[in-house]
């Protein structure tokens, strides 16, 4: 179920199924840890996982390979109608699709150490599950996301990441895109493009780069290091992602992934695939991008009182002595 | 330093003195841990924090004592003037207040421990420091919280709250201020106001109440056990709360801690106090609440990309939990 805070305009999914006791809770949906002694993301345990979507195989033993959450915080078989109790209480069916993308069959070989062809075919995979779920009219927008270590959410060790497809366009993207809209309207031009084109003229806060993609330190970050990864070429929609971009991609996503492990001491982190909600996939003035944020602080009353954040690097410092880094 | 993020509208704090190494990182603002042996907020040891701005004293001893935060996110001597390097890059200097008030001389004692007289007069020193720094008129709002054990962003024990001045509107405020004005000029009622009398007419998600004030699970709320201590009297800014509240609001505080503390096993917990901004203070649309936070769950990739919630537990059983919690 989702249900409609008329206090901030935003849809909050509830997913009750996934814990009974207090000190079970967990927030974020995770694939649930393996039964003792078998990971059910190695090869030899697909039993243990609900009928696979899709793998890329290389004879009999997949490299990648896309199962459903056994415990999903959306299904496909829910209803997307809005059902309002008065004005004030709205909710929906919990709608969407869920799904985790076993990164590997290694259970030890974390993505920094994946060769640049094997990242490759992960991206494939990535976009090709977005492509196919935005053919699903009922989902608005495709959250792709890995969770590496317990700070950054994560239970299970064995390399995956996870795709949630939602049946709503949640507030914040609509807000980014209203500003982002009236950017072009008012000076012509793409936002992110353009903010991308100073970080390129003015180097201080660029990590690294290749043809493709840039990697910068945001001018505002909201936490110490976090990164964003931006594609040169105006493209909205991470859907869109030609495959002649794969190894541009995967290549500058390693790099900053060992650098991260080796600048910051091997920390958690997430990644995150911004990219645009359904309908504004071919307009020119948005731009998807990939945000790694590393789990060194956080969050506390400031920043759940105000809104605000608080960041203790500054980005062009972060940006140095990430470049820096061994990757 | 604060600047501006073009992209979300958001001006974010940078407070680079607070870390120097990668390791040592903190998002929030926290007071600085204790030198070996001996806790800076004990009485006896008063020499260790900056001069005090505000206590209450029974003869000698203070029983709430008002200090500056020795490592301040924001500080009064800076300059609130934008700084705009072309159009995408806005600054401004890091202009506000940044205060601890120490809840008591015992070190051991939580505030669901405390008497109810007790809290009373933490509860009117935090209303007082609200008006006072108001007076400042280059301050827009105080941020007023308090992060109770490591999970929730403090790594010092003697308990304490904070209270942040910023020199801007956080931009979720004016958003949340936007939506309740509409409504208001829809309906012609107090958005906040409205949802309080459906709750306490529902009572599915009451928790606890009392003459003035009522606990609810909100109907949508974001993070399990979530929980609003709100006015039933209209009152937008905290800074409005009268002396004749302070006793039923310090009652209802101390018996939900107490409730969270004994049904989710002495949780680590934020509470914040949101309230409006300049200037709004007096408007009939908007209601200050204090929001209580236990931190059993995290955030993770799908928070941070989609900006999101996943909640585990509905409102409804979280508040039936609490109700019957022992407090």
């Amino acid at each position: 179920m989702l249900r409609y805070d008329i206090t901030t305009n935003d849809w909050v999914i509830f997913a009750p199924a996934r814990s009974q006791r207090p000190h079970e809770l967990r927030r974020t949906p995770e694939p649930v840890p393996p039964p003792a002694g078998r990971c059910p993301f190695c090869p030899g345990n697909e039993d243990l996982t609900p009928s696979e979507i899709r793998a890329i195989r290389n004879g009999e033993q997949w490299s990648v390979r896309v199962i459903p959450n056994r415990f999903p915080a959306l299904r496909i078989e829910e209803d997307v109608r809005r059902i309002y109790d008065g004005r004030l209480f709205g909710a929906m069916g919990g709608c969407g699709a869920h799904e985790v993308i076993i990164e590997s069959p290694e259970h030890d070989r974390v993505l920094a150490d994946q060769p640049v062809a094997h990242i490759e075919s992960l991206l494939q995979v990535l976009r090709d599950r977005h492509v196919d779920l935005m053919r699903d009219r009922r989902f608005q927008t495709i959250v792709l996301f890995k969770n590496h270590g317990p700070a950054a959410g994560t239970s299970l060790s064995h390399p995956h990441w996870q795709l949630i497809a939602t049946p709503v366009v949640p507030h914040t993207l609509r807000l980014r895109y209203a500003i982002a809209t009236q950017y072009f309207d008012q000076f012509g031009t793409c936002l992110y493009c353009d903010v991308l084109g100073e970080e390129l003229a003015a180097r201080t806060r660029v990590v690294d780069e290749n043809d493709a993609f840039a990697a910068i330190v945001p001018y505002a970050s909201r936490t110490p290091f976090e990164t964003w990864i931006m594609p040169k070429a105006m493209a909205t929609s991470f859907s869109r992602l030609e495959a002649s971009r794969f190894g541009p991609l995967a290549e500058i996503l390693r790099r900053m992934l060992r650098k991260l492990r080796s600048g910051l001491e091997n920390p958690d982190f997430n990644i995150t695939i911004k990219s645009a909600a359904r309908g504004d996939e071919d307009e020119e003035y948005f731009l998807w991008y990939m945000r790694i944020v590393p789990r060194v602080s956080m969050t506390a009353g400031f920043e759940l009182g105000s809104g605000m954040w608080i960041n203790t690097v500054l980005p062009e410092d972060a940006a140095a002595y990430l470049r820096e880094a061994a990757s």
